[in-house]
Formats: structure tokens, sequence, C-alpha cells
């Protein structure tokens, strides 16, 4: 199953994706005799585990459910406003390291030994077409990074590494465009990672049912059509057990979370000589089974 | 004027307390005509602006409000769920971040050229009087830091420091605890410092009216009455205007949004030998003006 958060006139409506590109509107389909009302995004209906892809899949097989065409709607974010900052990890490709470590002239280094968690606040999350700022007070150097998202679909705390999966409901696809002279400055991450409108999530959030518990997805993303970064989710240092494990030690997870996975090599800080975004650059993340996340970055 | 948020049947509700330790019920008394819905806690409060505060002067004016004793009140946290991550700086007090370097055997550095921004969980956030698991299994390395926390009272971007102040709703008394293993382990602070219920707050938020723009303010961390940190929030690296300047760059604040402005020296794992905290353990932190916030250390 495939789902999408979008705007209709009375706010958000979550829809599931068929193979022709037709949404069926959840929202508005779902029973009113559900004990729980209807979910308006993914978070929503994550919340509602079993029961509400049992709903989902109800509703799904009445033939006559309307339809709407994918291409017509206004895509929000799979989650428009997490309840709480978005996890992610960083270096967590080997490449990735490496190139950063070059860039700043220094030698190899260990890989980390734990996976390194930030945020990105909620006020970041922005949808596939929205506009990402230059933001050029605050950063010169603005650059993006590809990463698999994962839509988190049931609570647990000190969850171990083989029940791992059982709390991921999906993933989809998130691009961590960073300030990296704020990244720098800052000394943590957080305030390069947090800039307003700096994280594009989505279009779909795929279930994890059709991807299945160890993702092996081409990842990629083109700046203006050129091919920048170009991997495999298969190469993560820390995989998506062992970030749920780690990231769940003494911290309950809750469903809706969102946990960016990191990003491989090719950012543009990295290139010789490093590139930043500007006004008007095309952003295109791309992972396999998932679809395209495309952003343009816009004056401020 | 000072506020506290606390517990009823139907759920959180915002008071006034007065010299007396009397508190006005502000979500019972608030006039139904207002637009606004009452506010349930002090975020809700800071949302309303320049309103809110009108309103609670004229119910503060009515002689026979009633008043409940705030000793008999079960507190909450002054904002018991925030709507994103508290936002945390770190290495702002010049002391705390030698102990820091001494503990770790290495050299003086020079001071942080800009504000160290980290965030803890909204999960993490709890009032006066709750306990904070040991968290066994997670951390060995359980640690306090007595913060100034700033509420933000007005919605702002790129807020230069000469109006920062006219963003402060109020203060209120944080205590970042850390899990000091986990926060060196991984790298980046976020997984030592976002244990579930590791973030006391509170008991009251003291407008910014009856503290003042530049406060100095003696701070102080008690653990089991053995007072361990004792210094002046005018010593910080980076004051609140620079904090605001800077952490509002290219990322709007808003009301109800938290921040905590560092610690000072005295943490325990910088002590000789180092100690880290324990089930049974009494913190105390106190601030001049606002009061005290005591949390006691729980087995899991």
């Amino acid at each position: 199953m495939k789902f999408v958060t979008f705007s209709m006139t009375d706010g958000a409506h979550l829809g599931l994706v068929d193979a022709d590109h037709q949404v069926i509107d959840l929202t508005a389909a779902w029973p009113a005799v559900s004990a729980a009302s209807a979910p308006r995004d993914v978070a929503d209906l994550a919340v509602l585990g079993t029961e509400g892809l049992a709903i989902t899949a109800e509703i799904a097989k009445v033939a006559n459910a309307r339809r709407l065409d994918l291409a017509s709607l206004t895509l929000l974010a799979p989650v428009p406003r997490p309840a709480r900052n978005v996890f992610c990890v960083g270096r967590n490709y080997k490449d990735h390291i490496d190139e950063g470590l070059r860039a700043q002239g220094l030698a190899p280094k260990p890989l980390p030994e734990a996976p390194e968690f930030f945020t990105k606040s909620p006020a970041a999350v922005v949808a596939h077409g929205d506009t990402v700022p230059v933001h050029a007070k605050a950063t010169k150097r603005l650059d993006y990074e590809v990463e698999l998202a994962v839509i988190i679909g049931r609570r647990g705390i000190d969850i171990p590494r083989a029940e791992a999966m059982d709390h991921v409901f999906g993933y989809t696809i998130a691009n961590d465009v960073t300030g990296r002279d704020l990244q720098r400055r800052h000394g943590q991450w957080f305030k390069g990672k947090s800039l307003d409108r700096s994280c594009p999530l989505g279009p779909v959030v795929v279930h994890r049912s059709v991807i299945g518990d160890t993702p092996d997805l081409a990842i990629r993303m083109r700046i203006n059509g050129e091919l920048r970064q170009d991997s495999r989710t298969s190469r993560m240092i820390f995989d998506i057990p062992a970030i749920i494990e780690q990231l769940s030690l003494g911290m309950a997870l809750e469903p809706g979370d969102i946990i960016a996975t990191g990003t491989p090599s090719g950012v543009g800080y990295a290139m010789e000589p490093p590139r930043a975004l500007g006004v008007g650059d095309r952003m295109e993340a791309e992972i396999e089974g998932i679809g395209t996340l495309a952003n343009v970055i816009a004056a401020d």
C-alpha cells in the first residue's frame, strides 16, 4: 500500500494510491462507525495500527470508491506537522564520511561506533513541490542530502534489534537541506539542520509490506538534472534495525515519528570546488520503489 | 505575574500565583466572551500575546475570584507537551567548559564562537515533583544540569539582538538531565539529552516584566542537600539576546517555544572522582526570583 497526504478545502486528507496513480480519499471514505475519527495524514493512520490498515483494505475493496487523479492533487508532506522534531542520523554512509573528511582536509578516522543522532524542527517539513528558501541571510552554503526516511508505526522503548522492523510503518524520502557554514560554526549540527522549510518529505509513504525489512534500494539526488548522489540504501553503516534499537534506548518511539537515516556521498560541499544551492536550483531526490521528491530553491 | 500549569479532572489548567501562594484558576475564570478559548497552559497564554495578559489582569482584579492553595495543587510542567523539541544551548558558562575539558583530560580551548544548539524531546518534559527514571539500561552516568529557561512569547524570525527581549514571555527553571556516556558515545548530543522524562521544567513561569531583560540571578543545584552548582545567570557566554538572535536566524521562534540557556560548573561527571545520579537522589534546581524545581531519581 502507498499513501499520500493532500490538501482539500477542509484541511489535510489521507489518500491511498493505486497502481494507476489514482487516489482513494480515505479521510472522506472512512466509516463513521469506526471508533477512531478519520485519519487526516499518515501519522494519524500509523497511530491506528492494524485496525487502520484493516479499514483501509475494506475501503479499497469497494469498487465504486471515488478516485482522484494523483497528478491533480495538491500534495502535503505525508506528516505535515510532526508532533516532535524529525530524528536524523548523521554520517551513516562510509563514502559520505570519507568525502566530508577530505573536504575539511582531515585524515581518515575510524567509523563512528554509534549512530550520531540530531534533529530537524517540525517547521522544516515541506511537501514535494514546495519551494525551499535560499536563506541568504543565514547561510552561504546551502546543501542537499537525499535520505531514506522511516515512519514509525508502533510505540516502543528499548526495542531489540530483532523486533525493530515490527515498529516500522513505512518508508518515504527526505531531503535533509543543510546550511553547511551554520552546521560547522555552531559545533552541534541542529542550527544548520533546522532552517525553516529545509526538510522536504514525501511524496509517497510506501508501507513496509511492499518494500520489506532489509531495503536495498537505489538512492539518488539530481540537481538541475545532474546526478550528484548515487548509492544504495544497503550501504548504510547502521541499518534500520540498529538505528531503531539505539534510538529507542530509554526513549520511546511513537507512531508518526520520522527517522531520516543518513545520506550517501555526493553532497555539494564535498565537490571540488564546493558547490552551494542557489535560487532556481531544482533538487530531485529519488529512491527506488518510492518515487521522486522534487523541490526548487526560491528567493527569501 | 507568575504562572503555573496544574492538573484538574478535566485536564490541564493555567493558574496565576499571587504573593500569598494562592492561585487563581485562569482556565475556569476565563471570560466566555473572549474570542480565544481559555488557555490551559503557559504556551496557550503566550500564544494569546498582550490580549491574554490583559484578560489575566482583569480576572486578577476581581476580588472574589476563587483562589486555590498552591501547595494543594498537582503541578504540571508549565508547558506539559511542547509543540516541538526544547531548544538547548550547550557550553554557555566558561567555568563549565573548563571543568568539562579537565574531566576529559583535554587542554584549554578557545571559547565557542557561536552557541551550540541541540534539542530535548517533548517527551522528556516532566513537572516539579515528578520522578526521573534512572534509565539503568541506557546509561551508567546520569547527570544533572540546572538551567535558566526562556519561554518565547511572540513569533519572530531573524530577530535582531536589540529586539530579542520583546519576544520573551517569561522565565522558568530547567534541569537538563543527561546520560553522559550516551552524550559522548553518539557524537552529537541529542541521544544523551533526550531520555524520556529527563527534562524537569518549572514549577513557576515568571513573566519578563518581573525579572527584567538582563537577568543576573543566583542559579544553584543541590543533590541530596549538597550544593553542587552555584553561579549567576549573568555569567553566560552568550546572553539571552545573543541566543535569540542566533537561534532565530532563518528559523522562526514561536510562542510557547522553550530555550534552556546552558548550565554552570559543578556537574557530577566533572567531580573528582566523577559522580552519577542514582535511585533516590533528590535534585533541587534553584534560581533566584523563580523558585525551586525538585525531582527525585526513581527506579525504572
